[in-house]
C-alpha cells in the first residue's frame, strides 16, 4: 500500500499588511487579497483581456501614467477621484476597451498592500473571482503559501478573512498543505460557517455601515461569486500580468 | 411601552499589539488579554489576596524589583528565566506566599501587551478566570470597550480571539453595546463554534505545535475554566491593583 503523502508547505493568513513582515519568508508566494474591490477588479481586467496592470501607490503616479496614454484607475475609500475614469469597480474593467490594454491603478487598500509584498519570490492576487485556478496554481507550484489580506485601513477585515478561508481550505484539501497558523485555522472556520451564504453572512456579520457606505450592492454580489475566471494576476517586474492557468 | 434602550458604546478586538495603535481612543477601557498565560495568572494572583502587580518589560527590571524585597516572576517563551522562582503558570500565584505581595512581572506577550497600552484612560486585565465579572463591571463603566489581545509574538492567536470573543458576546447581550468591528464578529462566531468545548477545539483548531510546546495540560485547562475570581485587575500609576466587583 502506498503511503499518504505528507503535507510539506505550509499556508498562512496575515491579517495586516502592518503585520506582513511577520509572515516574510525567503521562499513562498505571497498572495494579496483585497476582496472589495481592487483584487476583484484586478483579476475581472485580466479576464477581460488587459495587457498588464501596474499598481501604483499615489494618485499622482497613476495620473503619469494616464498622461502617458495607459488607461488608469485611482479610487481613495470608495470612490473614484478626479482626473480618473474609473475607480475600482470590477464592471469598470470589462469590455472592449480593456482588451490589450495597459492600465495603472491605485487603491486604498489593495494595491499599497501588492506594494508592501512586492519583494516575495512571487507574488500573485486572488479573489472569489479566480478562487479555483488560484488553488490549483499554487498546489501546482508546491511552495508554501502566505495570503496577505489588505484589510480595512490596516484592519482585519471579513471579507478578506473569508477569502483567505476558502482558499486555505482547497489548498488543505489537496494534502500538500498543512496549517500551523492560527489565523488560517480561523478564517477557515468562518468561511465554513458563511459559505452557504456570503452575501447574507456579511450583511449579518461584518461592520454594517463600511458595507453600506460602499453603497454597492451589485459589485458587492459579483465579488463574492467564485470562478468566473481562470487567469492568475502575476507579478512580474512590478507589473501584473495574467497567467492562465486553463492554458 | 418603554422604548427599547438603544446601545451605545462600542466593543472593538484588536488582534496584535502591533495593531493597536488603530485602536486608540481618547475615551476607551482597554481589556488585555493573554490567555496563556500571563492575563490569567495576573487574574489568578488577585484572587489569592496580592496586593499588586507591576509589570515590567525587562527582566532585568523585575530581578531589581526582586533584590528590594518584591516577590517577582519573569517567563519567555513559557520558560521560568534564570533568578526568577516562577514564570507566568497560575498555579505559581495561588497560596500564602502571594497574600498581601507585591508582584514583578515580565513576561512574553501579556506585559508587553500592557505596556503597550499603559497611557489609555483606563486598562484592565481581562481572563476567563473573571469572565462574568469583567463583563459587569465593564457594562456598568458605560465606555467604549478595545479588548487589546496579546497575541503569539505579534501574531493573531486562537484562545485570546476565543476569549474576546466570549467578552464581545457578554458585552453585547447586555443591550449596552454595540459591535461595528469585523474582529470582534470574527472572534464571537469563533467563541460561538468553540464555546462547547474550549480544550477540543484548540486542540485540533490551534497551533499543535506551539500548545504541545507549552507542554502544561494542567495549565491550559485551568486557563480555559471560566469565573474563578471576580476580581478586576485594574491599572494604577504604574501597578495593577484587584478591585472586587463583588464588593
Amino acid at each position: 500500500m502506498k503511503k499518504p503523502e505528507v503535507p510539506k508547505h505550509t499556508v498562512e493568513v496575515c491579517f495586516s499588511p502592518q503585520l506582513y513582515h511577520l509572515f516574510e519568508k525567503r521562499d513562498a508566494i505571497v498572495v494579496v487579497v483585497d476582496i472589495f474591490r481592487a483584487t476583484s477588479a484586478i483579476c475581472t481586467a485580466f479576464e477581460h483581456g488587459a495587457k498588464s496592470i501596474i499598481p501604483v501607490s499615489t494618485l499622482e503616479e497613476a495620473l503619469e501614467y494616464k498622461r502617458q496614454g495607459y488607461l488608469a484607475g485611482g479610487e481613495r475609500n470608495g470612490i473614484v477621484q478626479e482626473g480618473f475614469e474609473f475607480g475600482n469597480s470590477p464592471f469598470s474593467y470589462m469590455g472592449e476597451h480593456i482588451k490589450g490594454r495597459e492600465i495603472a491603478l491605485t487603491t486604498t487598500n489593495g494595491t499599497k498592500a501588492i506594494h508592501i509584498a512586492r519583494n516575495a519570490p512571487e507574488l500573485v492576487v486572488g479573489s472569489f473571482i479566480n478562487l479555483d485556478a488560484l488553488a490549483k496554481w499554487l498546489i501546482n507550484k508546491e511552495k508554501d503559501v502566505v495570503i496577505l489580506c489588505a484589510g480595512w485601513k490596516d484592519r482585519f477585515n471579513m471579507e478578506d478573512s473569508l477569502f483567505s478561508g476558502a482558499l486555505t481550505n482547497l489548498l488543505l484539501a489537496s494534502n500538500k498543505f498543512k496549517s500551523d497558523c492560527d489565523s488560517a485555522n480561523a478564517s477557515s472556520l468562518v468561511y465554513r460557517t458563511a459559505r452557504r451564504d456570503l452575501l447574507k453572512f456579511l450583511r449579518t456579520c461584518s461592520h454594517r455601515k463600511r458595507l453600506a457606505h460602499l453603497n454597492l450592492e451589485k459589485d458587492v454580489e459579483y465579488c463574492l461569486t467564485p470562478n468566473q475566471s481562470t487567469y492568475i494576476p502575476v507579478l512580474k517586474e512590478e507589473k501584473l500580468v495574467g497567467e492562465n492557468w486553463k492554458k
